[in-house]
């Protein structure tokens, strides 16, 4: 891919990229880190892999305004409108597109091509360790849930079983799981090395919420008359 | 405080609470942390301290639409005017105002009552460990900052220096120093043993920032032509 042609898919990139968890910054993760991938991954087509990583999450601020809507399905066609407007051709923005509608957690439409594949690691990556629990609190605040809810005795619920969502239930249900979902070997390796600091993270959040609720709670009761 | 009084506060408080960071359950952590300071730190009227919780944030609407508004100043207001009008007497209502003004750090402004420096360290306690990063990213998205920035070269900034706003800048110039800010022995002892968590939180978001940037970055500029 020439430096032109890359430059007018990231200027596109940047005019649909809004919120704090899915920005550019997101973007360029994936890109690096699924050129990362590919280089220990043998037989990925890398102009498909850039193209389908820049453009994966167009469709974000159409599932924002409407969470029906798949940013996966709505993302894959913008992209291959867009490529075609642009002078790609058909076969090209065909592939890309197919790597943008495999990019999320759905067992009809898993990711079938090398591209895809990495694309899907590489976005799933950043939902780990760290960088997974930092974003999916970005992501929290912005559709206004809570980092944690309470029982109706008032004891902070861990997230599992059938806890109403917040922060603890999205880690329990999602964040903790991702790690033996990777289609290449390098991406689960990645993975493993970052799992320790996403489990500390909630053991720590969780300990310190219920030390909160501890024994100032009892205070409380024994103080109102 | 009778029950009835204390539903009235309570009420109030949940009128007024509105953004994830500053939501009720920040109100509830500081208020029974406070008690659990207080049973440790004699000398604090407990009434005063209660109602200083319930209406310590009550402020932060007006100062997240205007941040040039203080929000310990315009709480203070607020409050007192509010347990004036509930038929507190003007003893007891200066008394919770006056620990509102000065819950926040400022140098010309710093808390004197034990129950002042109790909800100033019960407040600060929540900005310490997990619970302090987490409150941070949540209040980033809501404000629209981002977790980084680059150099003009692109490499992570780690928010040292004059680095722009960020969650590492928060994190460098304001998580990072409140563990030797606190009044009370108690809560001081309780942050050190927070301490950790923050810490490694961000050494590994940092380092998962980077290992991103890091050789698909050098791959990226070796195919483009």
């Amino acid at each position: 891919m020439d430096h032109a042609a890359f430059d007018r898919l990231e200027a596109y990139m940047h005019t649909q990229m809004q919120d704090s968890a899915h920005d550019r910054e997101h973007v360029y993760r994936v890109l690096y880190t699924a050129l990362d991938i590919a280089a220990h991954e043998p037989g990925a087509d890398a102009d498909v892999l850039i193209a389908a990583c820049l453009l994966h999450d167009v469709g974000r601020a159409e599932q924002f305004r409407d969470p029906q809507a798949d940013h996966a399905q709505v993302g894959a066609e913008k992209a291959l409108r867009f490529l075609l407007d642009e002078g790609w051709g058909e076969d090209f923005a065909q592939r890309v597109a197919a790597c943008i509608r495999t990019h999320r957690y759905r067992s009809d439409a898993p990711p079938a091509s090398p591209e895809a594949k990495i694309l899907f690691d590489a976005d799933k990556l950043d939902v780990t360790g760290a960088m997974g629990v930092a974003r999916t609190l970005l992501y929290q605040a912005l559709v206004g849930e809570t980092l944690y809810t309470c029982t109706p005795e008032g004891d902070v619920c861990d997230g599992s079983g059938d806890a109403p969502p917040s922060f603890f239930q999205e880690y329990r249900f999602k964040l903790e799981k991702v790690y033996d979902r990777f289609f290449t070997a390098y991406a689960a390796e990645v993975a493993a090395g970052r799992r320790r600091a996403a489990q500390d993270f909630y053991a720590s959040l969780l300990s310190e919420a219920r030390a909160a609720y501890g024994p100032g709670r009892k205070s409380l009761r024994a103080h109102l008359t």
